[in-house]
C-alpha cells in the first residue's frame, strides 16, 4: 500500500490529508509528521492523517510521495534533515507560496535519486490550523507545478495526478515566472492589506474611526490576519519581486491621488468615471476569465469532471504502485512485473 | 397612516423598503421614486415599495419623511426639485456616503420649515441593484446620523428610531469627522482595490499572472466592482480627505518595500516579523473592538434586542404620526390632541 508523508499539519497539511482522503486515491497510507505536539493532535481527529510519526527520518523512510507543508523558510532545513533518508524514487513536493528558493534548495540537498516536483495549490483561507482545514480547500484552484531537472515523468505525472485527485487544475510554469506573478496577485494584495491596517490604526482618530469600518475595511484588511510566519516567510522568500509590485501600486495611488487633487470642487469628472469604468471593467473581465476560460476542467459538466478526477485518483495510487522504490523488499505475488517497473524507474 | 417615501430604488433604497417592512415600523405606506422604470418595477416586486410615483413632486408631497437613497452628486438637483413641493415639518434623510457636501446643499436648498437629518448607514454590499438588496442589510450596521442646524429633536429623534428599526446603531458624528473617518475606512480601500486592479491588469503579464489569482487577489480587489457612478461621486464629494489618506498609505508602502529592501538575503528578518506580529494584532483588536465593545446592543442578549428593536418601530410610527402635518385636513376623531402636538411641531 502507497505511504504518503505530509510534513507539516496547519491549514493546508491537513487539507491536503483530508483531500486524499476524499479523493479517489484509496488504498494509502497517510503518515503525519508536525512540530507542534497539539497541532499534530487536532490534525489526526479530523481524519487528515492515518497516524502521525514524531521522528522525521522514521515518517518519510518508507514514504513513496512526501508532502511538505510548512512555512517556506523551514523547508531547506527539513530539506536536510530528510535528504539522508529519502529512498531513491521517493517522490518530494512541497506546498509553499514561493517557488525559487524552494527550488534552490531541493537541487543543492535532495540525492539525485529523489524527484522534486515543486507545488503551490493557488488555494488558502484566513484562518490557519487543522481546524480550518477543508477537503475542499483545492477544488477548481490552479495547482502550479515546477518539477526540478531530476524528476522523471512518472513522478511528475503523480503529482499532476494528484492535484487533479484534490480537484485543482495542474499548472506547469517556471518557478521564477511564478514568484513574479504571484508577488502581483497574491503577496501585493498581502502588502496592501498590511499597510490599510498601518495607516488607519496608527492614526490617532482610530478609535473612533474603527467603529465606523465595514465590509470594505474588513475585506480589504483580511489578509493582515494571516499568519505572521507565513507572512514573513512569503516576503523574504520573495523580497525583489515584491519590491517591484509595491512600486507599480504606489505608481497607481499617485495617479488616483493626482485626479483627486488636479480638479478641485469638479463634481462631474470624465477622468474619475474613466477611472472606476476601466477598473470595474477589468475586475468583471478577471471574473469571467477566471470561472469560464481559464480553467477548462470548470467547462466541463460535473459528471464528466468526476469521472476526470476519479480516473485521475486511480492512476495516482497505480503510479505510486508502479514507483514503488521497496517493492523488491515487498511479498509481491508477482515479483517480475514490479521489477519491470523498477527498471523504468531506475532508468533515469 | 404616515408616508414615507423612497427617492432611489437601488439596493440600499430597495433594502432600506424591505428593512422597513420587516421591522415593527407598521401601517405605513411607502411611495417609491426611482428614474430608471426598470428598476422601479423590480424594486416593487422586491416588495420593498407599496407604489410607485414617476413623478418626483407628487411622490414626496405627501410624505412624512422622505429618504434620499441616490448617488451623492445626485442629490442637489433632487433637493432643488423637491423643495418647493415639501410640506412644512416633513422629515427628510439620505444614505449618502459623503455628509458635508449633503449637508451644505440641504442647508443652501431646503426650507427652514423641513428637518434634515443626514443618515449613513455603514452597510453596502458590491452587487448593485434592487435584486441585491437584503431586508437584513443594515442588521448591526453603525447608522451615522448628521442632523442640520434646522432639525428639531422630534424629527432627529424619529430618523434615530429608523436606524434602530432597521437593526442599526444609529452614531451621531460631525459631517465634516464623518468624511474624514470614512475617507480612512471606507474610500481609501476603494482607491487600494482599484490602483490594485490597474497595477496588475494593465502588466503585459496579465493575462498569464491572472490565471493564479485566488482568494487574496478577490478579496482585496472586490471593491473595484462597484457602481463607477457611486465611486465617482464619493471620490469627487471627499476629495481631500480621501487624497490624505492615500499619502499615508504610501507612506506605510514606502516603508514596507523599505524593510524589503535593506536587507536583502536575510531569511530571518526581525523587522518583517514584527510587522506582521503588529498588523495582526491590530487587526484582531479591531475585530474584537466591532464585534464586543464598539456596538453596545451586540452585548444585548437576542430577546431584549428584539424587544428594543420593536419599541423603537413602534415609537417611530408614534412620532411619525405625531409630526403628521397634514393631521389639520385630516379626520382625526380628537383634534385637540394633534392640534397640541402641532403646536409642539410649530415652536420650531
Amino acid at each position: 500500500m502507497p505511504t504518503i508523508t505530509i510534513i507539516g499539519l496547519g491549514l493546508i497539511g491537513t487539507s491536503m490529508g483530508l483531500a486524499i482522503k476524499n479523493s479517489p486515491i484509496k488504498n494509502t497510507t497517510i503518515i503525519g509528521h508536525e512540530t507542534h505536539r497539539e497541532t499534530a493532535i487536532r490534525s489526526q481527529k479530523r481524519g487528515a492523517v492515518d497516524k502521525i510519526e514524531r521522528h522525521l527520518p522514521t515518517a518519510i523512510e518508507t514514504a513513496h510521495l512526501v508532502i511538505l507543508a510548512t512555512p517556506v523558510m523551514a523547508m531547506q532545513t527539513i530539506f536536510r534533515d530528510i535528504a539522508p533518508h529519502l529512498k531513491p524514487g521517493t517522490i518530494v513536493t512541497d506546498t509553499a507560496s514561493t517557488k525559487s528558493a524552494v527550488m534552490q534548495w531541493a537541487d543543492e540537498i535532495l540525492p539525485t535519486s529523489v524527484s522534486f516536483i515543486g507545488g503551490h495549490p493557488m488555494a488558502g483561507k484566513t484562518d490557519s490550523g487543522p481546524d480550518a482545514a477543508e477537503a475542499s480547500l483545492f477544488t477548481n484552484a490552479v495547482y502550479c507545478l515546477t518539477p526540478n531537472k531530476n524528476a522523471d515523468r512518472p513522478s511528475v505525472d503523480a503529482v499532476e495526478g494528484l492535484a487533479k485527485a484534490v480537484g485543482s487544475h495542474p499548472y506547469f510554469i517556471d518557478p521564477g515566472e511564478h514568484d513574479g506573478y504571484v508577488a502581483g496577485i497574491s503577496h501585493l494584495p498581502i502588502a496592501l492589506s498590511t499597510a490599510l491596517v498601518q495607516a488607519t490604526a496608527k492614526s490617532p482618530s482610530w478609535s473612533e474611526m474603527s467603529k465606523l469600518a465595514s465590509s470594505g475595511f474588513r475585506d480589504v484588511s483580511r489578509l493582515a490576519l494571516g499568519d505572521p510566519i507565513m507572512n514573513h516567510d512569503i516576503f523574504v522568500s520573495n523580497r525583489t519581486a515584491i519590491s517591484h509590485w509595491i512600486a507599480e501600486l504606489v505608481t497607481e495611488l499617485n495617479e488616483i491621488q493626482k485626479l483627486l487633487e488636479e480638479t478641485p470642487g469638479e463634481t462631474n469628472d470624465p477622468a474619475i468615471q474613466n477611472l472606476f469604468r476601466t477598473v470595474w471593467e477589468r475586475r468583471i473581465n478577471w471574473m469571467t476569465g477566471a470561472d469560464a476560460q481559464e480553467n477548462p476542467l470548470d467547462a466541463l459538466p460535473s459528471t464528466a469532471e468526476s469521472l476526470a478526477r476519479s480516473l485521475a485518483g486511480e492512476w495516482v495510487v497505480r503510479k505510486l504502485d508502479d514507483l514503488d522504490p521497496f517493492q523488491e523488499k515487498s511479498s509481491n505475488p508477482n515479483p517480475d512485473q514490479p521489477q519491470r517497473k523498477r527498471k523504468g524507474w531506475l532508468r533515469r
